[in-house]
């Protein structure tokens, strides 16, 4: 990748003690591809949507030269494991008390609905104050349709979610705490 | 979208009798559109993978100035019904009396594979003449471990397929056919 230096930065996510220099995404691929090359389930980011504008070949092939993000409707993250249908997303926040809730758009929340109305799983990782909190789909839609604000407090992250436990394989065992709660 | 003529060209796809002018990823995306509104299925396609090599900033915000197409090694559309985890692609060919597998890179045969292994529903819809037929992960992992041929023949599709069914709504009622083979 060869960003401009404002892009980059822009681009750059919050980096973890223990797992210095890596971000959630990179860290979340990787645990991904450990569970991929285990057998254990199969889960992929979705390609970031984007709004082609302009494109023509060069010596390459098709090359994109003008297009420009768009506002996913979806979560990031979406497989199968033993079966059940998996949605997530990972978010950080620098924020030490509680959890903005506009990162999560509007489109998202609704979808998070409709994953569990078909019977999938749906949560997010929350990485803040140093861990990377599993929170449920469940608890979070709770809390929105049980409150008027705009973040949700760290205390309940902690009362109501699950630490994530940091490893070498997988670096983020996000699976271990869908075991606990959904087998 | 403002392609030049030469990619315009390659972009687009089969058009089919009963629904002019509307290629097979339009339809598929309107039914999926359809399954949403109904409350029936939660299934997006996924978007196309791109590598970023340059980007900047103008009046609209962050601009990608270079990228390239890269090869998916999943499929195009996934997500959930009656829960279970549902992962297809959707492939049109111009051939009368064969469905090259050309047309199915070699990740996305194993991720076929993974898929069924973990209890997900997998398969193909086949834009070929004139019909679109359904052909399910099953019978294509069959064909590929028992044949050295190239292609799957048009006569393997008609007896193993099912002819997706072309209504006003959903365009292309594959849900229909899931529901005969695994409900």
């Amino acid at each position: 990748m060869n960003y401009p230096n404002k892009i980059k930065k822009e681009f750059k996510k919050v980096i973890s003690h223990s797992n210095r220099g890596m971000d959630l995404e990179d860290l979340i691929n990787l645990s991904n591809t450990f569970y991929l090359e285990e057998d254990i389930a199969v889960i992929y980011k979705k390609p970031t949507p984007i709004t082609i504008v302009d494109a023509s070949f060069d010596s390459h092939g098709r090359v994109i030269t003008k297009a420009y993000f768009k506002e996913p409707s979806t979560l990031d993250y979406n497989g199968i494991y033993k079966g059940k249908y998996i949605d997530f997303d990972a978010k950080s926040t620098q924020n030490k008390t509680s959890f903005p809730l506009s990162n999560l758009h509007e489109h998202q929340y609704q979808h998070m609905i409709n994953v569990i109305n078909h019977g999938g799983i749906t949560f997010l990782i929350i990485s803040m104050n140093g861990e990377y909190y599993y929170l449920d789909g469940h608890d979070i839609i709770d809390f929105i349709n049980n409150n008027e604000r705009k973040s949700i407090p760290f205390s309940y992250i902690e009362e109501k979610g699950y630490i994530i436990e940091k490893k070498i394989r997988p670096r983020l065992d996000y699976i271990k705490v869908i075991d606990k709660i959904y087998f």
